[in-house]
């Protein structure tokens, strides 16, 4: 098989798991958060710095790079990984929520999806066999199967048809996809509907796909009611392939994602906030754009030892980010990639360390009072 | 004394020659090309990138910090040096140059020059005795005189009499100027009018400031007539002093300057026309943004051992340009100054080995032919 998932220590008081996704690039710990590749590149970083930050799986998008600059071109280049220069293991999700959140205008039928590039207006046509066959190609180590994906709000009418249509899409995928060198996930989708959720994890986990994404969540739905759709969820899920809560990156929702046993994550988030001038910090978010650092020489974190908190300044980052220099923006993609990727190795370590609960306790207890 | 230079050898075959330019904060192998900083970063690179493409010595420019962040906030990080992160030696314009070329609205008196804010409009007013004040918080390793820039074309009458108020402001500087740890360079001025330009520098010698800028050339005036005056000018300038060209850098006028005894280069030439997607090789400019490059898995320049050209093709440096991802001009501002970089060791070297004319002369028979 292309990619296999081992379970390494269960944690007692709570369903977060320590594991090894073992894929033709590499073995990757989880729980583990995915850098965001949109365009074939981790925003304003190179593949040495994601790596040096602590990136060890990338994701990247394959309704992005079928528009631009195109499948065949990538494949040119032996796909995905050579053509970015990243040698570790590759997710490309499957377009469909590129789809559903970019186009402008679109037709949904059984078929597929029609929509328009965002970037000429130019047509084009997507079916769970066309996602299949460009992320074939794109050469990712994981696909993710074409899904729907409800928005939020959503009438449970509505939710039901995404679902169903979720799983006979699902079946298509399974059926086009024939790389041996690369693992499709399946997705679950159902909005906040506990039925349908338990529907589709009953339908999509049928097929036996060797891992599962939770399709669905953080798309404007209140935190607490993304926490207690993975409450029910997860139990339902197979205890032996990993889960990938798929769009969820800010740090609370990840101690509270492996608390209730997800493996893996992704989101833009920290990249994207950071291009604002907004970073992490154990006492919760901070604008460094702010006013207020522009006499400010300390580091942006001083609790933090990254290459940005050990060499530049609030006031210089400050500067940079109002004067539009680039760097800026590199200073904090750096710092908050850097601030995931470490969280996620802490959490790792209480999980094997078995302090896992009391890490979390003490975490969102700092962040939250920021 | 805060800066000294030393030659370490003259080329017989040409006014090429080797030295050391000493500042209080290390020694400097001339020639040099000092990338720039215009916003103190070099745009798209860490200091330890500037370090790494071989930058010993950096240019940042006193209007743009004058008016953003404002000198008491570098003042506040210790100066520049401490302000950037950049340990190495720094030197600032005047300011006058970009004045005379961004305000949108001026009034230039003997006394000053008052201009506007390129940023938000604003009135400001500069003088030689403001630029020294705001120079010296800077603390750069070098300092610049305030000088009126000519335009070319230009009347002799125009040009005269700003080689006159240049002579004036540069008394004024000499008289303000009082920081011992950084040295003040005179320029020299005169646009492409013979008896002009060795009018200014016997006046602006006769003052013995350690090094001298070459002022007003490379502004529009046609490449030969720029070496034209540097054949009359550079042998009336002090054989011991530093002599600067300023503002130019593009690989043939690199070598032509140093061919006629200029010791010291910079330009935001390497660095834009990276970020407008066009790199240097050997054979001439290439834009690598151009459509034939879209499906061409040659790194950028096959020639060339700098980390863009070891880790990425032309496709994906195109794919990201094109994408509008910041990797893409960080890649190719990578490449263009360690090229421009690697020219300046390479042109050392040929005038240590005493073969600069044969290597400028083959240098130039190719990339001229590219």
């Amino acid at each position: 098989m292309s990619v296999s998932f081992r379970i390494i220590l269960e944690d007692p008081e709570s369903r977060a798991r320590l594991g090894v996704l073992k894929t033709p690039h590499g073995e990757v710990q989880t729980p583990v958060f995915m850098p965001v590749g949109t365009q074939a590149s981790v925003k304003t970083m190179t593949p040495h710095e994601v790596r040096e930050v602590g990136g060890t799986m990338v994701l990247s998008n394959t309704y992005h790079l079928y528009l631009r600059p195109g499948q065949e071109i990538v494949a040119g280049a032996g796909g995905l990984h050579g053509f970015m220069n990243w040698p570790g293991p590759i997710l490309t999700d499957s377009g469909g929520f590129q789809i559903f959140s970019l186009g402008p205008l679109r037709r949904i039928t059984d078929e597929g999806v029609t929509f328009r590039s965002h970037i000429d207006g130019s047509e084009h046509f997507f079916s769970p066999e066309k996602s299949m066959e460009v992320q074939m190609v794109l050469g990712a180590d994981v696909a993710m199967a074409f899904d729907e994906c409800a928005p939020y709000p959503c009438s449970y009418e509505d939710a039901r048809k995404a679902v169903e249509r979720t799983t006979r899409w699902a079946e298509r995928c399974l059926k086009r996809h024939d790389r041996k060198d690369q693992a499709l996930f399946g997705i679950i989708q159902g909005g906040t509907y506990r039925d349908l959720r338990l529907q589709s994890a009953a339908a999509i986990t049928a097929m036996d796909f060797p891992g599962y994404g939770i399709g669905g969540l953080s798309v404007g739905e209140p935190k607490p009611l993304m926490y207690e759709v993975l409450d029910y969820l997860v139990p339902v899920l197979p205890r032996d392939k990993p889960r990938y809560l798929m769009g969820v990156g800010s740090p609370d929702c990840l101690l509270e994602g492996v608390f209730r046993g997800v493996d893996m994550f992704d989101c833009v988030l920290p990249t994207r906030i950071a291009r604002n001038g907004t970073i992490f910090t154990k006492d919760g978010r901070l604008t460094v754009r702010n006013a207020e650092f522009a006499r400010d020489f300390r580091p942006l974190d001083p609790e933090c030892d990254c290459y940005t908190c050990r060499n530049f300044t609030r006031a210089y980052v400050r500067h940079l980010l109002k004067a539009n220099e680039v760097l800026g923006i590199r200073l904090t993609t750096w710092h908050n990639l850097y601030f995931v990727l470490k969280l996620m190795r802490d959490i790792r370590q209480a999980i094997r360390g078995k302090y896992f609960s009391a890490f979390k306790r003490d975490f969102l207890r700092r962040f939250n009072a920021g």
